[in-house]
């Protein structure tokens, strides 16, 4: 018979699991593996909400293992590390993002694109190589093998390190030197978009007369919308050989109009998270151009109210767990 | 008022024209413009028959202007050139493509793209700058401006020169080095595909299971369909990072699923005809590399007969008119 979460693994370990798709979480005694070679273990300091994260707890893509500890969003502190680990030690500041394991073998983990591989090991949700399944963030600590775990670049505030997609597209925009646009459904977002997050220009999608004087006029577009919605009005706003990367994960196909693809010769792309050494790029870029994401740092017992707001959008920009602060047996 | 093509421009010309969507074409006189300083006169030797020809004579597009004479796929020689002409002298062979002006001055003009100049003036049913409209090449000759003509080099035979998007692009991708699969519907194609266009593969999309062997083996997919199709199972052929360009104009937009371009980083894109400069390059690499296209070579009064086969796509690959020898009043 296969043993319990919390005596499968010689390490204790305690956090918040959801235990059935009504995504309720509550506290919940499991384990860790023991510290192995290569491994490092991670005092949890403080936790992302990702919106995924509502998805799994809630089940609604059909896969959950429960009960589910989520969290793939995780800054904390080295304090155990294995004795062929190089790159950390007890006391360095470190990041665990999406994925804890891959194959190493196939052609995207040669690449660098881990993230890509059909072996990848999600921070939570998936089976570890020995069969057991992984849990997440809202934690008190996690062991990971070192070639997962990056660098916490030390003038880079823990708690505000990751997440929010869009607005923080927004600020990594700037800092590549770009104009950005925002472009919104909702004429509300305007005053935001431009004060507080720096936007360039602000533009109502929903607005057919101000859509119209911009057609032709970008080069890329972020799409960050989750939900099905119209493609030719966005690909109608770029410039020849424009670019529309879609971020977001509509769970029906969009429309796809073919003229404007051609006769502009314009694209529709996607991209996933990144793989370790990207994701490491990107968090050192926040470091040196002093990016970081917009949150509401909340304690782990009113998560559940974190994650009924997020379902209606109503937080500006993340949701920030204060793990080490507030996760109490 | 405004004067019949026969009386508006000093040069007489003959060709064959349809009158009306029935399509039908039938002997018609015309006028072309005197040889400005910029242009050359060229007798028209050869012109292939594209299925825009037959979309246009038809009004499929519904922007046909009847008496309509297509043919933009001509190969031809010099028989006059103005005082500033410089690349061409009488005599030269030369060919001219789908457009015959642009304004030279926007972005696309100036990255040697005319073909995305939004003032483009294509080679039939065009206004061009003097308001008359431009009349294609199934005729006997016409007046282009230098620098819309194509150097038509020596090796290269002039009836086998254009056309046939499909059956040229295996022809291509061999020349590139590359490993050439042709997809098809229609399990009858395999053998000219392989052992009459050099295919190193043929793959049935209607066959469920050599489709799943053969998911996530390909870099580009080149699709040239123009009718509305499925692109789901052509990405899942698609490796991670692959491209799938499509040259060919479905009336109706596509479904386009998210997931496989986020979760394999793919892209949908499109590509139009080229410009002058790409135009030349690729018909020096034809001559280069030998590649021409086959075509079925046939006189100016089966133009109608051609037209109704090639509705049928009853044609390997490609009908060319022998223009110069069957053409007369």
């Amino acid at each position: 018979m296969a043993k319990s979460p919390e005596e499968e693994h010689p390490q204790k370990a305690f956090g918040w699991a959801a235990r059935d798709s009504s995504g309720v979480l509550s506290p919940f005694h499991f384990s860790r593996r023991e510290n192995g070679e290569e491994d490092v273990t991670i005092k949890i300091l403080y936790c992302g909400v990702c919106h995924s994260d509502l998805h799994i707890v809630k089940n609604d893509w059909g896969f959950t293992r429960f009960p589910v500890v989520p969290g793939h969003e995780i800054v904390g502190v080295v304090t155990k590390t294995g004795k062929n680990v190089k790159k950390f030690k007890v006391g360095d500041r470190v990041g665990v993002g999406v994925l804890v394991g891959s194959c190493k073998k196939c052609d995207s983990c040669q690449q660098d694109l881990e993230n890509y591989c059909p072996q990848v090991i999600f921070t939570y949700n998936s089976l570890y190589h020995d069969g057991t399944i992984t849990y997440g963030g809202y934690s008190d600590a996690v062991v990971v093998e070192e070639c997962y775990v990056l660098r916490f670049p030390d003038n880079l505030p823990p708690d505000a390190g990751l997440g929010g997609l869009g607005h923080v597209a927004v600020k990594f925009g700037k800092a590549f030197g770009l104009r950005v646009t925002v472009i919104s459904t909702s004429p509300k977002k305007e005053d935001e978009a431009i004060n507080r997050l720096g936007a360039d220009a602000f533009l109502v999608s929903s607005d057919p007369a101000k859509m119209k004087v911009a057609m032709g006029t970008m080069d890329y577009i972020i799409d960050t919308v989750s939900a099905v919605h119209a493609l030719a009005p966005l690909l109608g706003l770029l410039k020849l050989n424009g670019k529309l990367v879609t971020l977001g994960l509509p769970d029906k196909p969009l429309e796809l109009p073919i003229f404007p693809l051609v006769l502009g010769r314009k694209l529709v792309g996607g991209s996933d998270v990144g793989g370790m050494k990207e994701t490491q790029e990107m968090l050192d870029f926040c470091a040196e151009h002093g990016i970081t994401a917009d949150i509401e740092l909340i304690r782990m017992e009113n998560v559940n109210m974190a994650m009924e707001r997020l379902a209606k959008s109503d937080v500006r920009y993340r949701f920030v767990i204060d793990v080490a602060n507030s996760l109490s047996q």
